[in-house]
């Protein structure tokens, strides 16, 4: 395991750039078991802060395993009122929210039907995307290497050299050997802010994503705005919600996409580890969902509405990015889509567009991000009048 | 750590004797992180048994460290509203739930302020004692060895060893030794329900507790019925509360208690040790508390409410139970409460008693069950017309 110091100064990330926790507030923090030595030092950073509560919900991966492998069919997708009310209820209290990343979910569902898998969404919560959506918490991710996700990430080396390995990959992407952090954060921060503004200003009708197998072209609503990491509540409190975030984003037209894209990485849904995933769309609809393995859960996983097959979110990511340096597929979404522009099929962000135009973007119980983006993967942006600019070449930002 | 096995049969009692855990059922789990292997066992028997969802509260008593000693004050009473709406939504399903002993929860408030510590009293909440009284839940608590409880019962050996002492002697007192664990409970059982039925049998108006500093005389309600482990929910399932189980109980009158008692083990509150505990009561009010150390966390815990400081609970233990021979400390009210005679400070049980004497018995928001017995005190029975009859001596029945 990491060393008390560096799990201290991750937590104060979490705490304090992360979730950038109030006096007052009431702090729920999304963990496993297997996370509790972070959660004890996010827990520890929060009271300094003086916090009201931390309220830990540690959800246990090897539970959602026996459920999945015992429990009757039409069980499967049933959530108890209180799982929803305690999120509801953070949300009415404008509480801060931490989650832990580096789920031992993938490792717990191993040789398990896929597609029940996919129906024990729990604890997903279809509340979850619409408290994001309307920015009702000033939340965050962190991430945290358990020996069990070390293996999975470094499967050559053994268990205790993989979690060595893999807590300095997270040393290095999280920025946790700059002097100061949080420092080292905001001037990253000011990067991607200042590539959000210019592509902002070219005011783009479509996105092309041409090379390795990809063709496809996703249509902008006409206030689609960029975005990066830097995000406040409805009611104004700013927060950083992903530690690492080397991303600039935002939410596409749902009803105009068309073509293929092929993911760069394997993607992990809910344990499931999902590889050569490939998708085919026509009119803003996923048409077609083919992989090597694992693909089952991904069509299930959307089939849940309509919203669920329309893309809700585009991300672009430039090779300055350290977590596309680390060169290592991290089987965790917060980590492996800051390595590579991405897409989501799911849910959008109404935040990402002006008022006029929210009854358009993508709504769903659903958002299921998969990276697209590589060096040799080219972005070019499309004009309301047919202009084609560059923006991403080998990786570097053309703007 | 103990072996797959014995931890399966754990399992089994805590899911099959203990909450008796019905196909189509949720079942809440109380448990900390570092019981997570018996957790994963108790779902895995569960979902067997055709469980709808095994919902887990983990709580983490070294996040509760973080608060008492971090946050400010006026906080530490603070309950959010979706832990009482869990516990109403567990009762309001017909919910089976399962606790497991063994915290941390001593060792984690080890040095702090023991009167803060009584006031942070979250997990613990005002509806669990009248879902109790009202027989809401089939329940049960099982326990489960950390290394950290076992270093507390047994300082002189080292942490490994420690463990496997403290494993030893669960599988002895749980019975799990016996070829069929629930068949030897079973048996034991119908040992208490014997003695219990004789008790009622005397219609005793009071008890006499004398011995090793101890001169208490306990007034009963006319009504006052005498109970073993045996349990049944208001809608008619049976299940066991408690594994292990050697007592048999009462609630007695809460006006009427006068004398001394010395408890006979130190008594843990939320994590603080109170030793050589001496309560004097007069007409039912415990009106001092005295101690070597410790009893601040006490009388701050009962000053909860009027009924927090008069006795809602007189059990007796005699010297065949399994516990009180293992002649050990076990800093565990689930093992040490039936090592021993003991009573409890506040809530009373409204089942013990007919419906038009439940208005007579004690009433609060604490029920603290402190140790009193002890080979070397008797315990007399008084019957209305003032005959006294001899129930324990030397700690066997007299009955």
């Amino acid at each position: 395991m990491a060393d008390e110091t560096t799990i201290a100064r991750l937590a104060a990330l979490a705490v304090e750039l992360g979730a950038n926790v109030q006096e007052g507030q009431i702090v729920g923090v999304t963990a496993e078991p297997g996370h509790a030595p972070l959660v004890r030092a996010i827990a520890e950073a929060a009271y300094r802060r003086g916090a009201r509560l931390v309220d830990v919900a540690y959800f246990d991966p090897w539970v959602r395993r026996a459920r999945i492998e015992h429990a009757p069919d039409e069980t499967l997708g049933f959530v108890p009122s209180w799982w929803p009310e305690r999120l509801l209820g953070l949300a009415a209290e404008r509480s801060a929210s931490i989650s832990v990343a580096g789920s031992e979910a993938a490792a717990a569902v191993d040789g398990l039907d896929p597609v029940r898998a996919g129906r024990a969404r729990f604890p997903t919560l279809d509340e979850g995307s619409r408290i994001v959506s309307e920015r009702l918490l000033n939340w965050t991710a962190v991430p945290f290497a358990t020996r069990t996700w070390a293996r999975q990430v470094h499967p050559t080396l053994d268990g205790e050299a993989a979690e060595a390995r893999l807590w300095e990959q997270l040393v290095y992407v999280c920025r946790l050997d700059a002097p100061d952090p949080i420092a080292a954060w905001r001037a990253r921060i000011d990067e991607t802010s200042r590539v959000a503004a210019a592509l902002d200003a070219l005011r783009l009708d479509a996105l092309h994503l041409e090379g390795r197998g990809t063709d496809l072209t996703i249509g902008l609503l006409p206030t689609s705005k960029w975005l990066n990491v830097e995000f406040a509540t409805a009611y104004g409190l700013r927060h950083v919600p992903n530690i690492p975030s080397e991303e600039v984003f935002t939410t596409p037209d749902p009803e105009r996409a068309d073509g293929v894209v092929r993911a760069t990485r394997p993607l992990v849904l809910q344990g499931v580890v999902i590889t050569d995933l490939e998708v085919r769309f026509e009119h803003g609809r996923a048409v077609e969902i083919g992989s090597s393995s694992g693909g089952e859960a991904l069509r299930a996983h959307v089939a849940v509405d309509d919203g669920g097959s329309r893309l809700g979110e585009v991300a672009l990511v430039d090779r300055e990015g350290r977590v596309g340096r680390a060169a290592t597929t991290f089987y965790n979404t917060l980590l492996d889509e800051n390595a590579a522009g991405h897409l989501a099929l799911g849910n959008g962000f109404a935040f990402a567009v002006d008022e006029p135009e929210r009854g358009r973007i993508n709504r769903s119980a659903s958002h299921v991000d998969f990276m697209v983006g590589d060096n040799d993967v080219a972005v070019t942006g499309v004009t309301p009048d047919g202009r084609r600019v560059p923006l991403l070449r080998d990786g570097t930002w053309q703007v």
